[in-house]
Formats: C-alpha cells, structure tokens, sequence
C-alpha cells in the first residue's frame, strides 16, 4: 500500500551513513531551486546561506545542513557556485531530466494546471488527457487531444508518461487510478478528496486543498490566541 | 516576515507542557477528519488506533500519540468515540466554526476551486470574488459577483471574509495580496509560484503545484533506483 502522506524515505548520505531524506527537507530543496533560478539568469554566480536563509524564513544552520546533503559544492566562505547548487538541487530532486505526464480529468482544474508555465520550466511535460465524458473525447485542449478511458494502455504507453495528474471527481478516482497503474503509470499527483489504495511500487503524493486551508485556519487561529 | 513553508507553532500541550504541533502533525489531523466522517454518518460509534494506523498507513504509535495530543477522549480499549474525536480534530484545528473566505483572481483554478464541494464540507464559505480584468468585473461565478480590486476594503469588510485564496498570475500576486491584507484578511492560501512578503501577523500556506509534482518525481525516482 503507498502511503498516502508520507515521503520520507532512506538514501545514502555523503558521509557514508544512511540519512532520512522527509517530505520537509525535499520541500525546502524545490523552495531553494525555485529561489535560486532567477539568480542564475540574473547573473549572480554564489550565494550563501546566509542570504538564502533570510530571504526564505529559514535558519542559516538548516539551510547549511540541507546543502551539505547535496554532497560537496566547493564551499570556501564565498559563498556556494549558483550555477552548482542548482545543478545539485535537480540531480537530487530527480528532475535532472524530462518527465512526461497524463492528466486524468481534463476539468477545470486540468485546464488551469495545463496553462501552469511552473510544470513545464521544471521539466514536466504534460504530453496525453484523458476524460470519460463523450463530449470531451477528441476536442483538443492546450494542442493535445482528449481521449477515451478505454485508450489509456495505448497512449500512455506511446506518449512515454510515467506520472499522472487525477483530477477526475471523488468517486471515480480509485477506477480511475487502477486503469492508470495498469497502463504503466508510475506515480500519481491526486488532487482527489479520497484516499487512494494503490500497490506498493506505484509513488502518491495527495493535493488535499481543503486541507490546505484548514492548515491555514490552525495558523489565524492560533495567531488569535496568541 | 510570515514564513512561506514553516506551520510549527508552540502550544500548550494536555500535560501541562510546552509541545511543536509540526505542519506534518496538521496535515494528518486533517487526514483522520476526512477519513472518520464517513464513520460517523455509517454509524460507526468508536475507532480503534490500530484501525486508522491500517487503513491511512500510519503506524499504531503515531496515531495514539496524535489522538492523546487532542486531550483527554476516554480511550478504555473499546476505541475511541468516533464523534468525540471529530469534534476534537475539529476544534484543535480551528474549524470547529465558519471561515469566510475571498477569492483573488477568478481564472480556471479559481472556477475548479469555487466548486469543490471539500470547503463547505469543512467549514469553508467563498463569499467574495475579485478579478482584475475589466470583462469579468460584474460577472456573476457559481452565484457570486466578481468585483473590481478598488473595491477590495468595502467588500472584504462587509463580507467577513478573514481568508483568501490567491489564483492570480504570479507577476500580481504580491500586490493583489498587499491589498487583501490592508482590507483585512488574515490569511492567505498562495497559489501563485512566488514567495510573498507579508507582515509577521499574517499567516501563509503556499500550494506550489511544481513542488508537489517534484515531490512526486522524486519519489518515482527513488522507487527506479532503490
């Protein structure tokens, strides 16, 4: 059963020690590259902890200890190499290459993710979509053609995608993410209220956006009280 | 400076002592909610741990040790009181009452968003809208007008709106969200990919779809090489 929530996960460390990599920590790593690409194109070749800590909310030290996670970078006090770092972060993320991705549930939401500029500057291409309504199939939207449930084997397969996004209502998601899973999909983003039940090797991470904002409420909440 | 990912606050603990309710903790209290209020409409009158441990993927310790953070729920080995416990979970995640809710920006998300039935559910009422663009102002969404920002002060006041979901582009959305805090908002849920400034009295949870997508690819990553 994939874990709904949980991320964590063990990986060798630089030190030779296996280390638990959280949710938290590959959090942060996409916040410092999402921080750092513009450095990049604005020609700023180091950055220091110091800076990206501030600029982030973090402490210096936890900035620290993320980056020595990434293995050496030629830290000498001036700062780390942009360049290097984001190099680094990619590598880390897995996201040093293209990964081509279905949606399922081409709604709404599909269409806003679909017009997301985010997904594609960070190598993620959405290449097929999918949607069970008649009147859906075979219109284009974004370039690229609706189909049926029914294709899902075949243009997974010819469209080389290895994450799916599902955006199809509560009660068709757990269908809809078996047929996925059986044509070869290796990762699903749920953005479903549901929890999905899914084999072991197949990776989920859930998009619960009421959640998001109960997260929300905690903190007015508390920040009331306090 | 609101931290655009840290949600750990301080409270006071049952025993009297000081304990870091974590963004993790948050998230799996809201996780137990959405899975126990199909119980307490089926009838179910008590939940065990173990239970919830097997069908979330957790382990039996976590949940116990999350479950006694909420107080005091006369747990004698027969489960714990399935209404009690929602209506702790609720209560120690600020939602055991209404939050009125803005929404800045009414493009695709905003429409997939405006129906999703897991706000209400929740305790979450949209009750104002704001767009920028001049051929929506006017407009009617899901029962809703759409207003012009200048009218951000009167609407958000009359409205009682104390949270927002930000859907603007990412080039407005540290203006848009400057002018939903001098109208008074409390909160807002950034879907924007930028990282926002706001005053330290404001709380912030930002929705990233790119990162949640790399969380994703990474653990497919993981899963190819482990």
């Amino acid at each position: 059963m994939a874990r709904q929530k949980g991320i964590g996960t063990r990986r060798a460390a630089g030190n030779g020690g296996e280390t638990r990599l959280s949710r938290a920590a590959v959090g942060r790593f996409s916040l410092y590259l999402r921080h750092l690409e513009p450095f990049e194109r604005e020609g700023v070749d180091t950055v220091s902890s110091r800076r990206l800590a501030q600029e982030l909310g973090l402490t210096d030290a936890q900035v620290r200890k993320d980056i020595a996670f990434l293995g050496s970078l030629g830290h000498r006090g001036v700062g780390y190499p942009t360049r290097d770092l984001i190099a680094a972060l990619r590598r880390r993320l897995g996201i040093d290459r293209q990964w081509n991705v279905a949606v399922a549930g081409v709604g709404n939401l599909a269409r806003a993710l679909l017009r997301y500029r985010g997904f594609k500057q960070q190598g993620f291409r959405i290449v097929a979509l999918f949607d069970a309504d008649p009147a859906q199939i075979g219109r284009r939207v974004e370039g690229l053609e609706v189909h049926a449930p029914d294709a899902l084997g075949r243009i997974i397969g010819q469209s080389g995608a290895e994450l799916a996004l599902l955006t199809v209502p509560a009660d068709a998601a757990q269908g809809v993410a078996d047929g996925l899973v059986a044509a070869g999909i290796r990762g699903i983003l749920n953005f479903a209220p549901v929890v999905l039940r899914l084999p072991k090797h197949i990776s989920l991470v859930a998009v619960d956006l009421a959640i998001q904002l109960e997260q929300l409420a905690f903190l007015v909440d508390r920040q009331g009280k306090g």
